[in-house]
Parts: C-alpha cells; structure tokens; sequence
C-alpha cells in the first residue's frame, strides 16, 4: 500500500498505442496495492515541434511566451493517459502543472520549484483516482506558466515524490537503466542494478540523459530513492539512491557524452583581478548556465577566456557578453557549435593520475581532437569535435574494460 | 482612442503566414490610435485533431479531461500570435482563459461565464501592450479548465467587450460579413451593411455559422457592437447592433442551415400529462440542449415525440433518453444522424401565412421531402436529407429573391 510517484518519458507516450500500453502498466501496477501520481513528459517530439512553430514566428521568443507554448505539450499527453485509463474503468484525472501546486520562480524556460502545494493531489487520491500530472511545469505567483527546462518532467516526479513522502519515484524511459555508457552507442555497456546520487549526478551533468541531473540532486537532497526502469519491458532497472555503497569494479564508473554544447572564446582578455566575474555576473544574472571555463595561461598579461553553454542559450549569451568585451577591450569573441563532451566518471579520478592519461592516450590513438580538457573530483571531460562523439565513447568504453562490469 | 476586442477565428490564424498576417493587421489598427484586446481561436483543425486523438483513447472522454485537453489549442494560436506581434516590434502578451479571469461554471464542454476579473488584462493594457486571449476557455472555482461550446471564442470577446466596456467587439472570419444565405452555396447571396441582435441571433440560432449564437445574445444584452468582417481582405462588413431598423426588402430576412442535427424519436409514448417533463428533465440536467421539439398527433391516448440535439450530444441523449422511455413503457427509440435543418429567417413570418407555403412548395418543387417542421414568430424550420441541404438553400433563396438585397 506505498505511494510510488512514477515518471513516463516522451518516447514511452509517443502514440496512442504506448499511451494504452502505459495504462495498461499503470492499472498491473495497481493491482499490487499501491497507489500512484504519474507525471508524463509531451509526447514524442512534440516540444520540438512546438519550438519550430515558435521558431516561424521570431528567432528569438519571449520566455514567457514560449513556456505557455510548451506547457500545452504535456497537458496533452495527460489529459490522454487519463481517458485511456478511465477507458479501462480506473479512475483517473489529469492536472496542470499549476493544478497540481506547482510553484516556481519566474525563470521562464528553467524556472526552479520555490513551492509545491499538494493539496489538489490529495483529495483527488484520497477519492481512489490515479492523479496525472503534466511534467516540466509549474507557475509563478502571478499566474504566469513556466517550465523547468528540457528533461524537467523527472524534476517534477522526484520533487512530488519527496513532496508527498512517496516511497520511491519510478523513473520510465526508452532504456532499461543506468549504464557505464550509452547503449545506443557501445553495445556491450553494462547496466547498474544500484548506484548513488552522486555518481549518477556526474553521469548525468556529463551528458547521461537517461536522467536529468536536477532530479538527482534534489532526490539526494531529499533522500527519495529512485527507480529508472523501461516502460517497454519489465527488465530490471537502476535504483538511484543514497548508499550503502556500491558496486566498484573499477574507478571509471561510465562514460557520458553531451552534444548540446556551444563553446564561446573571448580572446585578449587583460589578464587582471576581477575581469571574470564583469564577464560572468551578469550571464548569471539573465539565467545562463556556463560550466567548463578555461582561461588559458596569460601572455603579455592577455589571456584567452573560453567556456561552454548549452546551444540554446548561445544567442543570448553573446548577446550578454559582446558589449562586455567590447568594454574591457577584448578585440574577438568567437563561437563555436560543432562540438561536444565526452567524459568519464568516477570516485577518486583525479587522485589516480593514470587516469587522465590512460584517456588522452585513447582518444588520440583512435585520431580524435582534444579541443578542451577539464576536470573534477570524480570526472574527466574532453571537448571534441562532434562528428567523433561516438567513436571516442566506444574506445573510451573499451578502454576502460567497463563491458566486464 | 478607443478600446476594441477583436476576436480572429480559425482560418484566420491557420498557419505561421496567416498568423504574421493577423499580426500586420493589428499593427495597421493600433496606427490608428485604438488599444487592443485580441481574442483567437485554435489554429485550423486544431480543435478536431484533439478530439481525434481523444478518440484514440476512448468513445467517450470524460468531460473535464476532454476540456483541459481542448484548452491547448487556443493556447499554441494565442502564444504564437504574441511571437508574431513582438517579433514585429509591438509589444505584446498572451494569456490563457484563467489567466485573463474567465471564470466559468463546472459545466464541462458546455460552461458558461460566470465572472471576469479584467486586473490582469487591464494592467498589461496599462503598460502599452496588446493582449492575445486564448479564447474558447474559462476555469471554475475549483482550478479546473472549462471550454465554452464550439464556436465559443465569440462569446469570449463579445463577455471581454462588455466587461472591459470597449467601444465593440470584432469577429475577423474567413466571410465578409452575414448574408442572406451561406455565400459559399448561393452565389449571390447579399451581404448586410447592419442587422439587429434578434434577427442576427435567429440566424445563428438556425445555423449561419458565422457567429456563435451566445455572444450574440450576450452582445443583444449588454448593448455590445458586434462587427463581422474577414481577416483575408479589408471589404466592409456587417455591424450587429440594436437599431435603429434596419434593411428590410423582403420579410424573409434570409436563409440558415444546420448540419449538426441528430433526431431522436421515441414510439409509443403514453399520451398523459407529466410525460414531456419526464423526458426532458433529465435531458436538460445532462446539460443537453433539445430544439425541435414535436409531438406527433395521439392515436389511441400513444404518440411519438421527436427533438433534436446536436449530433456530438447524441450518445449521451440516447443513454439518458432509454431507460426512461422504458420506465415509461414507450416501446421503441429511435435515432437518425443523416438529416438537416433548413430554416427561412425574418420578421413576423408567422402572421403572414403565405410564406410557409411558399417555403414547402419550393422544396417539393426541388424534391425535397420534409421530414418535420417547426416554427417560431420569426422562423420556419424544415428537417430535411442533409445530402439535400445546398440544393434547398439555392432554391430558398431564388424563391425568395434574397438576391436583390
């Protein structure tokens, strides 16, 4: 009889056919006892298709415009589990983000839970239903309808979890769960039956995207276990949670690629105390994640300052960064799209020096690039070109013996 | 320096370049110096594709899914007309039916307006900019979403127009404005310069789908004027309004038809007091709108009573209208989707006996059989094969020179 929040990914509600077939799941599932609030990304490529419409209207749509836009792509695919299920005779209702109690700040397009009142959830349980909630949502005190950024439908489902003290959440996808690198791409990957939020964090921040890394963080915040399973088989999946620890065969625990990487390059930068905060404050301030920064070493006290965002924040950090540089006298800013990370993963990478060269020896041995490098406590990125994405995971992989397991 | 709510349908904002286009009109318009509310429909075939695919779920969705479902539509056109207008400089910003205080009943499919909080329209007004409704929609007391009926986001702008006190609603469609009979199946329809709510609220009544009979009879109300006129040209339109009278040649004001017919029948209804209260209390608790209503001449103290619903009305009539037929021991009940209403509109139709008879002779002239008949002090109404219903409309109109305008 345990609460269980569960999470149906885009391509598990792709049509109405995988859209009965969750039903049918949901309802196997209730027969146990248990019950359940489901959230659910948009169906298929629908956010996709729904930027490229936004896409014909302005190169550049307001934030606030595009998440009431995007928003409607998972109130769909809810409002559709709910009528196949109560098709089925199980009662069933599906909420809105803001429905639901989902409250956020007013950063559109990545906006945070600042609040969730779950009261609506509540009552609707208590009167037997299946309550569906639209992922990747929320809405601010003025009414306005944000969304959490791309993947969010797991922050939904983990921060509901923890909301309503569900016993897990239960993260359903197209893969069967955590591996030491993507399936798709090295066939004989190895599959976690466990594993701890700090390294599926990394795995995830790297480019895993089985999982979105703020879920992770906020299921380790709040200790709620989660469960990454298929929705197309009943094989055994991943559970995500805080230890007793784990399985370590090896110190590389996986391998992660990201392709949505864009690379910006100030170039001359006056090599002086306070120039990189006036050059990052203010992409803090309109909302744009920048992570792998690299200043290279200073010659004649100019320096080059490199680092990367995401691709769809890149027209909007130039814009921010341009009239900076063009303030502290910095002649170029160049841009960069065609690149991307590939990373591995582990506790006490950097303290075992071989590492890092065993890595540079095989992405150079299988002729590919090393645009950037940069590391951390348990990770190890490269920055290459994209077109050699998967040939680098797979030697990576092999490298590494990760396919023992 | 007025304010106006202009309300663009469907086919008005069918794709990205019609949407660009509404967009310039606004522009032109606020040249003049009016403020703008702007109401719009779904894009095209929105509205069906989503019932469609609800189809794919179930025969019958439950109402309040089936709403929260609809409701997406009106949201994609609305926040793609704000793209289209901010892109082009104007500022602008769209809200859903809750956000712009449309509170409505619980009566699913069917809801009606029960209050308007304008604070939010007025403050984004107040700071210059043109506000996009999602029309169609509304939210009860209890957060969830309602939508108004087909063809409702009329009723939306004409309840904004009287709430907001603006000086007329304007409902841009793919006609130029309303005619004597359906201008695609009489070539020579005559379009009106002016027409009273009454005469406007009779044809929509009886099927000129032009407008949406509500916001008629809401604009008849609060004295809103209602302009028609098409969003493909600039050709003036048709001004509803409440008189002074207005053009009238010919006391057959024009010729309506309604596709969206389904009969009902039940034989062998006891012939006793109580009985029509029997049967059409519960239909009216449904929520389900009867017109036509005729109860056949008693032969032996049994008679056969036939009404009308809307086609979409059908199953859930029939599942309401069987066990108290049988409860009532009427020994068959019979449903029919293939017909059509034909109606001549004008006034004091009735009093003038000729027009009836005029009206039956020129469909049996046509070969047309008429399979019920209905009036009013301003309509006579025939239920015809809708395969025949262009071929009675051409007829009509001949018969009755409506041509001459």
């Amino acid at each position: 009889m345990a609460l269980i929040v569960q999470k149906y990914g885009g391509t598990s509600v792709v049509n109405a056919e995988r859209i009965k077939a969750v039903a049918a799941r949901i309802i196997r599932r209730l027969e146990t006892g248990d019950r359940l609030v489901v959230v659910v990304s948009a169906m298929g490529d629908t956010t996709d298709d729904l930027i490229a419409l936004a896409g014909q209207m302005t190169d550049d749509p307001h934030p606030r415009e595009l998440d009431l836009l995007l928003s409607t792509g998972e109130i769909v695919s809810s409002t559709l589990l709910s009528m196949a299920l109560n098709r089925m005779g199980c009662p069933a209702l599906a909420l809105s983000g803001a429905q639901a109690g989902i409250r956020t700040d007013t950063r559109h397009g990545k906006a945070r839970i600042s609040g969730l009142d779950p009261a609506r959830i509540r009552r609707e349980l208590g009167a037997g239903k299946v309550v569906i909630v639209a992922g990747f949502q929320g809405i601010t005190e003025e009414m306005d309808i944000t969304t959490l950024g791309r993947g969010a439908s797991d922050t939904t489902a983990v921060a509901l979890a923890a909301t309503l003290k569900a016993e897990r959440a239960e993260i359903y996808t197209d893969v069967e769960g955590i591996y030491t690198a993507d399936p798709r791409i090295v066939a004989d990957a190895h599959k976690f039956a466990e594993i701890s939020y700090e390294e599926m964090l990394e795995l995830a921040s790297y480019g895993a995207q089985v999982m979105h890394g703020r879920a992770v963080e906020l299921g380790a915040v709040y200790r709620v276990p989660i469960y990454v399973a298929s929705s197309f088989s009943d094989a055994p999946g991943t559970l995500i949670h805080g230890g007793p620890f784990m399985e370590q065969h090896n110190k590389v625990l996986g391998i992660a690629q990201d392709m949505d990487v864009a690379r910006i390059t100030i170039r001359g930068v006056p090599d002086q105390p306070g120039i990189a905060a006036t050059l990052f404050e203010p992409l803090g301030e309109g909302g744009i994640s920048v992570d792998t920064i690299v200043q290279n070493a200073s010659v004649e006290r100019l320096t080059d300052l490199t680092f990367t965002v995401s691709r769809g924040d890149l027209s909007r950090a130039l814009e921010i960064v341009k009239p900076v540089a063009a303030q502290i006298q910095a002649p170029e800013v160049l841009a960069d799209t065609h690149l991307a990370k590939v990373s591995i993963v582990g506790a006490g990478m950097t303290s075992a020096t071989g590492y890092a060269g065993r890595m540079f020896r095989t992405l150079f041995e299988a002729g590919i690039n090393i645009e950037l490098i940069t590391t951390s406590e348990i990770r190890i990125t490269c920055l290459i070109d994209e077109m050699q994405v998967k040939d680098a995971v797979r030697a990576l992989h092999k490298a590494f013996a990760l396919e023992e397991g």
